[in-house]
Protein backbone atom coordinates (compact mmCIF):
# COMPACT_ATOMS: atom_id res chain seq x y z
CA UNK A 1 0.00 0.00 0.00
CA UNK A 2 1.43 3.42 -0.87
CA UNK A 3 3.28 4.76 2.00
CA UNK A 4 2.88 2.54 4.44
CA UNK A 5 4.10 2.46 8.15
CA UNK A 6 5.64 -0.68 9.22
CA UNK A 7 4.73 -1.48 12.68
CA UNK A 8 7.73 -2.33 14.28
CA UNK A 9 6.84 -2.94 17.94
CA UNK A 10 3.53 -1.33 19.79
CA UNK A 11 3.28 -0.39 23.52
CA UNK A 12 0.21 -0.32 25.25
CA UNK A 13 -0.45 3.00 27.11
CA UNK A 14 -3.82 2.57 28.19
CA UNK A 15 -6.96 -0.12 28.19
CA UNK A 16 -10.54 2.07 29.30
CA UNK A 17 -14.27 0.92 28.85
CA UNK A 18 -14.61 3.18 25.49
CA UNK A 19 -10.62 3.71 24.53
CA UNK A 20 -7.43 1.93 24.45
CA UNK A 21 -4.01 3.90 23.85
CA UNK A 22 -1.01 2.63 22.56
CA UNK A 23 1.95 4.04 20.87
CA UNK A 24 3.71 2.17 17.90
CA UNK A 25 7.20 2.51 16.63
CA UNK A 26 7.04 2.10 12.54
CA UNK A 27 9.53 1.99 9.89
CA UNK A 28 8.85 5.28 7.02
CA UNK A 29 9.00 4.84 3.50
CA UNK A 30 12.50 6.22 3.43
CA UNK A 31 13.27 3.26 6.05
CA UNK A 32 13.84 6.28 8.88
CA UNK A 33 11.61 5.33 12.36
CA UNK A 34 9.18 7.37 13.64
CA UNK A 35 6.48 7.09 16.33
CA UNK A 36 2.88 7.36 16.52
CA UNK A 37 0.30 8.10 19.20
CA UNK A 38 -3.25 5.31 18.02
CA UNK A 39 -6.06 6.05 20.05
CA UNK A 40 -8.71 2.74 19.41
CA UNK A 41 -12.14 3.50 19.70
CA UNK A 42 -14.93 -0.03 18.94
CA UNK A 43 -16.57 2.18 16.01
CA UNK A 44 -19.82 4.14 16.39
CA UNK A 45 -23.21 4.90 14.36
CA UNK A 46 -24.89 8.24 14.05
CA UNK A 47 -28.81 8.53 12.77
CA UNK A 48 -29.97 10.95 10.59
CA UNK A 49 -33.52 10.93 11.43
CA UNK A 50 -36.19 12.86 9.82
CA UNK A 51 -39.76 13.29 10.86
CA UNK A 52 -43.22 13.23 8.63
CA UNK A 53 -42.81 17.09 8.90
CA UNK A 54 -39.29 16.99 7.53
CA UNK A 55 -38.12 17.90 10.77
CA UNK A 56 -34.33 16.59 11.66
CA UNK A 57 -34.33 15.06 15.14
CA UNK A 58 -31.64 16.22 17.42
CA UNK A 59 -29.87 15.51 20.91
CA UNK A 60 -28.87 17.82 23.29
CA UNK A 61 -26.06 16.48 26.04
CA UNK A 62 -23.13 17.89 27.72
CA UNK A 63 -20.08 16.79 26.19
CA UNK A 64 -17.19 16.53 28.95
CA UNK A 65 -14.10 16.59 26.63
CA UNK A 66 -15.31 19.98 25.32
CA UNK A 67 -16.78 21.13 28.84
CA UNK A 68 -20.35 21.90 26.97
CA UNK A 69 -23.60 21.09 26.04
CA UNK A 70 -23.93 20.47 22.28
CA UNK A 71 -26.47 19.43 19.50
CA UNK A 72 -25.72 16.31 17.66
CA UNK A 73 -27.87 14.05 15.67
CA UNK A 74 -28.22 10.60 17.73
CA UNK A 75 -25.39 8.19 17.76
CA UNK A 76 -23.34 5.80 20.05
CA UNK A 77 -21.08 3.29 20.21
CA UNK A 78 -21.53 0.24 18.51
CA UNK A 79 -21.12 -3.03 21.17
CA UNK A 80 -19.05 -5.80 21.44
CA UNK A 81 -20.35 -8.27 18.37
CA UNK A 82 -23.49 -5.48 17.71
CA UNK A 83 -24.36 -5.01 13.98
CA UNK A 84 -23.80 -1.67 13.27
CA UNK A 85 -27.57 -1.43 11.89
CA UNK A 86 -28.77 -2.92 15.49
CA UNK A 87 -26.59 -0.22 17.09
CA UNK A 88 -28.81 2.58 14.79
CA UNK A 89 -31.99 1.39 15.60
CA UNK A 90 -30.81 0.72 19.87
CA UNK A 91 -29.65 4.23 20.11
CA UNK A 92 -32.21 6.19 17.95
CA UNK A 93 -34.61 4.39 20.50
CA UNK A 94 -32.64 4.95 23.37
CA UNK A 95 -32.13 8.47 23.16
CA UNK A 96 -35.41 9.89 21.22
CA UNK A 97 -38.13 7.34 21.73
CA UNK A 98 -38.80 6.84 17.98
CA UNK A 99 -38.54 3.91 15.34
CA UNK A 100 -38.69 4.03 11.86
CA UNK A 101 -40.46 2.29 9.30
CA UNK A 102 -37.67 3.07 6.90
CA UNK A 103 -33.90 2.96 7.87
CA UNK A 104 -31.07 2.85 5.42
CA UNK A 105 -27.51 2.97 5.47
CA UNK A 106 -25.70 5.84 3.80
CA UNK A 107 -22.09 6.15 4.66
CA UNK A 108 -19.43 5.47 6.40
CA UNK A 109 -16.54 8.28 7.59
CA UNK A 110 -13.25 8.03 9.82
CA UNK A 111 -13.58 11.35 12.41
CA UNK A 112 -10.09 11.23 13.57
CA UNK A 113 -7.65 9.95 11.00
CA UNK A 114 -4.58 11.26 12.24
CA UNK A 115 -4.75 9.92 15.83
CA UNK A 116 -7.78 7.34 16.02
CA UNK A 117 -9.01 4.97 14.37
CA UNK A 118 -12.96 5.78 15.30
CA UNK A 119 -15.28 5.11 12.56
CA UNK A 120 -19.18 6.40 12.04
CA UNK A 121 -21.80 4.54 10.17
CA UNK A 122 -24.41 6.90 9.16
CA UNK A 123 -28.15 5.74 8.83
CA UNK A 124 -31.41 7.54 7.69
CA UNK A 125 -34.52 7.06 9.29
CA UNK A 126 -37.44 8.19 8.29
CA UNK A 127 -41.08 7.31 8.87
CA UNK A 128 -40.81 8.02 12.80
CA UNK A 129 -43.21 6.23 15.39
CA UNK A 130 -42.68 7.10 18.92
CA UNK A 131 -42.74 4.20 21.07
CA UNK A 132 -44.57 3.90 24.49
CA UNK A 133 -42.00 2.55 25.87
CA UNK A 134 -38.57 3.17 25.08
CA UNK A 135 -35.50 1.23 25.78
CA UNK A 136 -33.60 2.68 28.27
CA UNK A 137 -30.28 4.23 27.35
CA UNK A 138 -26.68 4.15 29.49
CA UNK A 139 -28.20 5.61 32.86
CA UNK A 140 -25.25 8.07 32.88
CA UNK A 141 -26.55 9.89 29.61
CA UNK A 142 -28.49 13.08 30.11
CA UNK A 143 -30.22 13.51 27.27
CA UNK A 144 -33.00 16.52 25.89
CA UNK A 145 -34.43 15.69 22.05
CA UNK A 146 -35.77 18.40 19.87
CA UNK A 147 -36.67 18.75 16.41
CA UNK A 148 -35.49 21.33 14.12
CA UNK A 149 -35.94 22.16 10.36
CA UNK A 150 -33.09 22.30 7.99
CA UNK A 151 -33.26 25.99 7.65
CA UNK A 152 -33.22 26.40 11.89
CA UNK A 153 -30.18 23.64 11.20
CA UNK A 154 -28.18 25.68 9.49
CA UNK A 155 -28.80 28.26 11.99
CA UNK A 156 -27.89 26.66 14.53
CA UNK A 157 -24.35 25.93 12.56
CA UNK A 158 -23.91 29.21 11.99
CA UNK A 159 -23.95 29.65 16.53
CA UNK A 160 -22.06 26.90 16.68
CA UNK A 161 -24.87 25.04 18.61
CA UNK A 162 -24.38 22.44 16.51
CA UNK A 163 -20.19 22.11 16.64
CA UNK A 164 -19.21 18.54 15.57
CA UNK A 165 -18.76 17.19 12.11
CA UNK A 166 -20.94 14.28 11.93
CA UNK A 167 -23.90 16.33 12.49
CA UNK A 168 -22.41 18.69 10.14
CA UNK A 169 -22.28 15.80 7.68
CA UNK A 170 -25.91 15.29 8.71
CA UNK A 171 -27.33 18.54 8.11
CA UNK A 172 -26.26 18.21 4.71
CA UNK A 173 -27.53 15.32 3.54
CA UNK A 174 -30.36 16.44 5.42
CA UNK A 175 -30.94 19.16 2.90
CA UNK A 176 -30.62 16.46 -0.56
CA UNK A 177 -33.06 14.09 0.76
CA UNK B 1 -24.76 25.16 31.95
CA UNK B 2 -27.46 22.79 31.39
CA UNK B 3 -26.24 18.79 32.49
CA UNK B 4 -22.82 20.01 33.52
CA UNK B 5 -20.49 17.19 34.40
CA UNK B 6 -18.42 18.59 38.02
CA UNK B 7 -14.74 17.51 37.43
CA UNK B 8 -14.24 15.73 40.84
CA UNK B 9 -10.49 14.21 40.24
CA UNK B 10 -8.44 13.91 37.47
CA UNK B 11 -5.73 10.86 36.44
CA UNK B 12 -2.99 12.03 34.20
CA UNK B 13 -2.48 8.52 31.95
CA UNK B 14 -0.16 9.30 29.02
CA UNK B 15 1.38 12.99 27.87
CA UNK B 16 2.87 12.05 23.87
CA UNK B 17 3.79 14.79 21.36
CA UNK B 18 0.36 15.02 19.84
CA UNK B 19 -2.21 13.88 22.01
CA UNK B 20 -2.56 13.57 26.17
CA UNK B 21 -4.75 11.08 27.85
CA UNK B 22 -6.81 11.50 30.84
CA UNK B 23 -9.80 9.82 33.03
CA UNK B 24 -11.82 12.35 34.93
CA UNK B 25 -14.47 11.54 37.39
CA UNK B 26 -17.19 13.50 37.62
CA UNK B 27 -20.10 14.06 39.46
CA UNK B 28 -23.43 13.61 37.17
CA UNK B 29 -26.70 15.23 37.07
CA UNK B 30 -28.50 13.32 39.18
CA UNK B 31 -25.52 12.97 41.94
CA UNK B 32 -24.10 9.74 40.87
CA UNK B 33 -20.54 9.54 39.73
CA UNK B 34 -19.33 8.17 36.29
CA UNK B 35 -15.58 8.34 34.50
CA UNK B 36 -15.08 10.47 31.65
CA UNK B 37 -11.85 8.65 29.39
CA UNK B 38 -10.42 12.04 27.39
CA UNK B 39 -8.06 12.66 24.68
CA UNK B 40 -6.68 15.96 24.69
CA UNK B 41 -5.85 17.17 21.22
CA UNK B 42 -4.07 21.15 20.42
CA UNK B 43 -6.82 21.46 17.82
CA UNK B 44 -6.12 21.63 13.97
CA UNK B 45 -6.62 23.20 10.92
CA UNK B 46 -8.08 22.31 7.51
CA UNK B 47 -8.05 24.34 4.08
CA UNK B 48 -10.92 23.88 1.01
CA UNK B 49 -8.61 25.26 -1.14
CA UNK B 50 -9.62 25.75 -4.72
CA UNK B 51 -7.83 25.85 -7.96
CA UNK B 52 -8.42 29.50 -10.49
CA UNK B 53 -10.39 26.09 -12.48
CA UNK B 54 -12.62 25.42 -9.59
CA UNK B 55 -11.02 22.12 -8.91
CA UNK B 56 -10.22 20.94 -4.72
CA UNK B 57 -6.88 20.28 -3.94
CA UNK B 58 -6.55 16.97 -1.74
CA UNK B 59 -3.15 15.18 -0.44
CA UNK B 60 -3.22 11.38 0.25
CA UNK B 61 -1.48 10.32 3.09
CA UNK B 62 -1.27 7.08 5.04
CA UNK B 63 -2.93 7.26 8.10
CA UNK B 64 -1.79 4.62 10.72
CA UNK B 65 -4.96 4.55 12.66
CA UNK B 66 -6.50 3.17 10.28
CA UNK B 67 -3.82 1.10 8.62
CA UNK B 68 -4.61 2.87 5.14
CA UNK B 69 -3.88 6.25 2.75
CA UNK B 70 -6.66 8.56 2.56
CA UNK B 71 -7.46 11.40 0.37
CA UNK B 72 -8.41 14.43 2.46
CA UNK B 73 -8.17 18.17 2.53
CA UNK B 74 -4.88 19.75 3.45
CA UNK B 75 -4.93 20.04 7.25
CA UNK B 76 -2.56 20.17 9.85
CA UNK B 77 -1.86 20.56 14.14
CA UNK B 78 -1.70 24.16 15.44
CA UNK B 79 1.76 24.74 16.73
CA UNK B 80 1.95 26.02 20.53
CA UNK B 81 0.79 29.69 20.52
CA UNK B 82 0.12 29.63 16.73
CA UNK B 83 -2.84 31.39 15.19
CA UNK B 84 -4.66 28.93 12.95
CA UNK B 85 -5.16 30.97 10.13
CA UNK B 86 -1.05 30.85 10.18
CA UNK B 87 -1.73 27.38 10.58
CA UNK B 88 -3.47 27.09 7.60
CA UNK B 89 -1.27 29.41 5.35
CA UNK B 90 1.90 27.41 6.66
CA UNK B 91 0.01 23.98 6.15
CA UNK B 92 -1.41 25.16 2.75
CA UNK B 93 1.71 25.42 1.52
CA UNK B 94 3.65 22.81 3.23
CA UNK B 95 1.81 20.44 2.05
CA UNK B 96 0.44 21.38 -1.23
CA UNK B 97 3.13 24.00 -2.76
CA UNK B 98 -0.01 26.46 -3.14
CA UNK B 99 -0.12 29.81 -1.51
CA UNK B 100 -3.73 32.13 -1.71
CA UNK B 101 -4.25 34.93 -2.17
CA UNK B 102 -7.68 34.55 -1.07
CA UNK B 103 -8.04 33.15 2.74
CA UNK B 104 -11.41 33.11 4.66
CA UNK B 105 -12.47 31.79 7.82
CA UNK B 106 -15.39 29.24 6.84
CA UNK B 107 -16.20 27.34 10.60
CA UNK B 108 -15.43 25.36 13.56
CA UNK B 109 -16.24 22.07 14.47
CA UNK B 110 -14.98 19.06 16.73
CA UNK B 111 -14.67 15.57 15.65
CA UNK B 112 -14.82 13.35 18.35
CA UNK B 113 -16.65 14.80 20.85
CA UNK B 114 -17.52 11.77 22.76
CA UNK B 115 -13.76 11.18 23.70
CA UNK B 116 -11.62 13.98 22.49
CA UNK B 117 -11.06 17.73 22.67
CA UNK B 118 -10.11 18.00 19.27
CA UNK B 119 -11.50 21.12 16.87
CA UNK B 120 -10.80 22.00 13.51
CA UNK B 121 -10.96 25.31 12.21
CA UNK B 122 -11.94 25.25 8.80
CA UNK B 123 -10.92 27.94 5.94
CA UNK B 124 -11.29 28.81 2.30
CA UNK B 125 -8.59 29.24 -0.01
CA UNK B 126 -8.88 30.66 -3.05
CA UNK B 127 -6.95 32.61 -6.42
CA UNK B 128 -4.41 29.83 -5.79
CA UNK B 129 -0.41 30.59 -6.78
CA UNK B 130 2.14 27.73 -7.09
CA UNK B 131 5.54 28.67 -4.65
CA UNK B 132 8.48 27.83 -6.46
CA UNK B 133 10.53 26.99 -3.20
CA UNK B 134 7.21 25.97 -0.56
CA UNK B 135 8.42 25.67 2.47
CA UNK B 136 9.38 22.46 4.00
CA UNK B 137 6.77 19.92 6.25
CA UNK B 138 7.27 17.74 8.71
CA UNK B 139 9.71 15.27 7.17
CA UNK B 140 8.14 12.17 8.55
CA UNK B 141 5.01 12.84 6.42
CA UNK B 142 4.64 11.37 2.84
CA UNK B 143 2.13 13.33 1.23
CA UNK B 144 1.00 13.27 -2.70
CA UNK B 145 -0.71 16.04 -4.31
CA UNK B 146 -4.34 15.69 -6.46
CA UNK B 147 -7.04 17.84 -7.67
CA UNK B 148 -9.91 16.87 -8.18
CA UNK B 149 -14.12 18.46 -9.14
CA UNK B 150 -16.43 18.58 -7.21
CA UNK B 151 -18.13 15.56 -9.01
CA UNK B 152 -15.38 13.54 -8.57
CA UNK B 153 -15.08 14.42 -4.85
CA UNK B 154 -18.55 13.05 -4.59
CA UNK B 155 -17.64 9.52 -6.59
CA UNK B 156 -14.50 9.47 -4.50
CA UNK B 157 -16.74 9.84 -0.90
CA UNK B 158 -19.04 6.93 -2.74
CA UNK B 159 -16.21 4.55 -3.16
CA UNK B 160 -14.38 5.18 0.02
CA UNK B 161 -11.46 6.94 -1.12
CA UNK B 162 -12.22 9.89 0.50
CA UNK B 163 -14.02 8.80 4.15
CA UNK B 164 -13.06 11.21 6.88
CA UNK B 165 -15.67 13.74 7.77
CA UNK B 166 -13.81 17.04 7.82
CA UNK B 167 -13.07 16.05 3.88
CA UNK B 168 -16.76 14.96 3.36
CA UNK B 169 -17.87 18.36 5.05
CA UNK B 170 -15.37 20.11 2.71
CA UNK B 171 -16.95 18.31 -0.40
CA UNK B 172 -20.55 19.84 0.64
CA UNK B 173 -19.35 23.41 1.02
CA UNK B 174 -17.24 23.41 -1.90
CA UNK B 175 -20.36 22.71 -4.09
CA UNK B 176 -22.03 25.37 -2.32
CA UNK B 177 -19.27 27.76 -2.90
Amino acid sequence: MKFEERTLSTEQIFSGKVISVQVDDVELPNGKMAQRELVKHPGAVAIIALTKEGKLVLVEQFRKPLERTMLEIPAGKIEPGEEPELTAIRELEEETGYRANSFTYLQTFSTSPGFADEIIHLYVAKDLVKVDQPAIGDEDEFIEVLEVSVQEADELIANERIYDAKTVVAVWYAKSL
